[in-house]
């Protein structure tokens, strides 16, 4: 016990606990500007539009299977889905199918992809409670707000260490969220993110594998079931998540508490909340972004081009620099496929990275004509395109900031379409265009049951 | 990404989560020594009798009620009460009753309490598919094996920096034993130990909350989910564990793989197993055991005694220095009211820890009497204990070793009375010795419905 002097202890750390306690469950109803209320409207579609389009996957389907084996009760949908499931398990389904396609939300400071673990949990909540839309709105925010700043606080070295930062702070959101919506007291709250705070989830080791997206999935779900254990009097340390030894100094040696003291409840992270245009890493998306303009711009013709070069920051590579991808899962890794599906079909959502896709040989050709070079002067935000025709002549872009970051968000319209993408395969272009509009209208609707409703087959 | 460099990364980790699985699918029925499957029955025994004495605290009817909102399947029995959930809903309550009184088993070496994670998760499996009894003593044998081996990897690197340890390995051993009552193929068990990877459970700042009891049972369910799970196809990594983003190396910097790899299906950590004869920290077992040995040898009575005297290792008073504790909680941190109590009743279970008891005129008469002096030539194991009486007699004891611990067991005689004094008062006596019966017999019983049936009023 005396090593225990030697594992780092700030016993001053403020009361965060009580602090996200306090904000999640007094802070008003709509207590933000219309910009982030409209946000976190972006932030529901984009989510919906994910977990439907990925409902038949097999890892969904895995997990709806390993619910009934329990017997599961149907109190919430399955979205995308004919299923229902007791809350938490819509939940844990909702949340692993809306990270299936690696094209959810992203806050980019922290990488956190924080609806996956907040919305599948509070959607499960509000639809067999009969929450109003507002309800969900206002948690969602506040859910958002907490496993954000959660993450700033820890951010980076809680991740490089190899926590799947989602799931880590995603219990947190969820068990926030969660609780606003079921109304608890702010001293059950606390109760509820410290029941939380034992259950940080997610080792990045599982990455390419179906247990990646099992992260959100079982965060929502801990976190649903943490604010559930609370409402009956099920209690935890006051001081759960900064206490010596609780959640935050064991698992991070980076503890900047101001981050989650900073502004609290006036500035809320959904603000800086992004959503993919593409259906991959966040790395190689100015590269894609840049061919897709090029092609635009000129109206390229693949069989035009003899070659494309980028100069990239040496992540690209790192990360995304498989020549030869096998199948779609490898070319989400693969720069150069990437970069052949902009220019040929000009996007690259999950339909794009299809094996079929990936194993056509026009597509293959295209691909073999693209080389990528690290220049230290680029940024990984950035990057310097320059394709060459066949008859000699040369286009050349830089793109500064990709479509889909913050400085260049995704427009209302392009999350529409990214949505009808995802979407109209599962339950058709008309299904669609209602649950959009469902989506909009979600902060004055009387409660979820027509969104959930419209969310099934 | 850079930055990841600075985390240090052990890529020639042996594949323990492969040599794992091996063991958990594919090892002998009953192959082992006697010795070992006699002390497989005895933590089983010691473990149903924590959880059903424990079934009506507050936390085992919190975690009730909450899966009541869940609309709970009835597949599997609340020990101690009358209500049936499903599976994994049953885990956690169970588990969680079986280390509200931390009166459970204790793995030594780690400290880990193996039974409440493993047995917790293993009953609900074989009561709802009817597996064997034969089937749960194996999967226990091996569940445990694989808990206390990670634990023995990571200890005490990984418990000084706030896990408890219990929880954190206990996913594993439960997702283990699970997968082998299940009878899943090695390469789906891979695929449980790779999902359970993710979801360490647990941090010590909850110690004295519910959330402490609460460790044990989540993990419990978590590991069951994580084979329910694989058994539908669910993957994970393959290297889930040992990689350099795996769990290990996430949440310990200690790894010493050779602890799981050496003599791996020969010596079973469940033969380290302990069993408390007192309801409180093992810590101050040596100076009970030292009180009650003089009480009963001499046959001392509280109004004859002047003081009494412990030189006691300085872990004692950091953890149980509570001199005037004001409640059964506060008591079990007492080496004062602890020691008062083994003078006045002769022992120091459950009972002896009620408010009722804590405060009683006598019983603090008593325990200031006591006084304790740190005496750094005394080991964390013993105690050196003086009684002066009023007439001027003194009785000196020393304790090298405390009953219940390794070098003194528990004898079976001495679990059955623990296991009545904590059975009688929800089943009664009757009840207690069928079910002692029961789980003497347990590995020859071919179902495990008949004990299941008796743990219920």
């Amino acid at each position: 016990m005396a090593r225990n002097t030697q594992v780092k202890a700030d016993h001053n750390a403020p009361p965060v606990t009580a602090l996200l306690a306090h904000l999640a469950a007094a802070h008003p109803s709509r207590g933000w500007s219309d910009a982030v209320d409209h946000e976190a409207h972006r932030t529901f579609l984009n989510w919906l539009g994910c977990a439907i389009g990925a409902a038949h996957h097999e890892a969904g389907s895995a997990a709806v299977k390993a619910a009934q084996v329990l017997q599961s009760a149907p109190q919430a949908s399955v979205l995308g889905r004919s299923e229902k499931l007791d809350m938490c398990s819509a939940a844990l389904v909702n949340g692993i199918s809306s990270h299936t396609f690696d094209f959810d939300d992203t806050h980019l400071k922290t990488i956190i992809h924080p609806a996956g673990p907040v919305a599948s949990a509070l959607l499960a909540v509000a639809e067999h409670t009969g929450a109003s839309g507002r309800q969900l709105i206002d948690a969602l925010v506040l859910g958002i707000d907490v496993a954000c700043r959660v993450g700033n606080m820890m951010y980076p070295d809680h991740y490089d260490r190899g926590w799947h930062i989602t799931g880590s702070t995603g219990t947190l959101g969820a068990a926030a969220a969660c609780a606003r919506m079921l109304g608890l007291s702010e001293q059950a709250t606390q109760m509820a993110l410290g029941i939380a705070a034992s259950q940080p989830i997610g080792m990045r080791e599982q990455f390419g594998t179906m247990t990646k997206p099992f992260h959100p999935g079982a965060s929502a779900r801990a976190g649903l079931m943490s604010a559930l254990l609370a409402q009956q009097g099920f209690t935890a340390s006051q001081r759960a998540i900064e206490a010596p030894r609780g959640m935050a100094q064991t698992i991070s040696t980076k503890n900047d508490w101001s981050e989650i003291t900073s502004e609290l409840g006036q500035r809320f992270e959904i603000s800086f909340n992004s959503y993919k245009p593409f259906a991959c890493g966040i790395v190689i998306h100015p590269s894609i972004d840049g061919c897709v303009q090029l092609r635009n711009l000129h109206g390229l013709k693949p069989a035009d081009i003899a070659k494309v070069e980028l100069k990239v920051h040496s992540l690209v590579l790192e990360l995304t620099g498989k020549k030869t991808p096998r199948d779609g899962l490898e070319a989400k890794f693969s720069v150069y496929h990437s970069c052949a599906a902009g220019l040929m079909f000009g996007q690259a959502g999950e339909d794009e990275y299809a094996d079929t896709i990936v194993q056509r040989a026009d597509v293959i050709a295209l691909r073999d004509k693209v080389t990528a070079t690290v220049d230290n002067s680029i940024d990984e935000a950035s990057v310097d395109v320059t394709i060459t025709l066949n008859n000699g002549t040369v286009h050349h872009l830089f793109v500064e900031h990709a479509i889909g970051s913050i400085n260049k968000p995704l427009t209302d319209a392009m999350l529409e379409a990214k949505f009808h993408s995802l979407v109209d395969p599962v339950l058709g272009a008309e299904r669609a265009n209602a649950l959009i509009a469902a989506c909009w209208g979600l902060g004055a609707a009387a409660n979820v049951s027509a969104l959930a409703k419209l969310s099934q087959p």
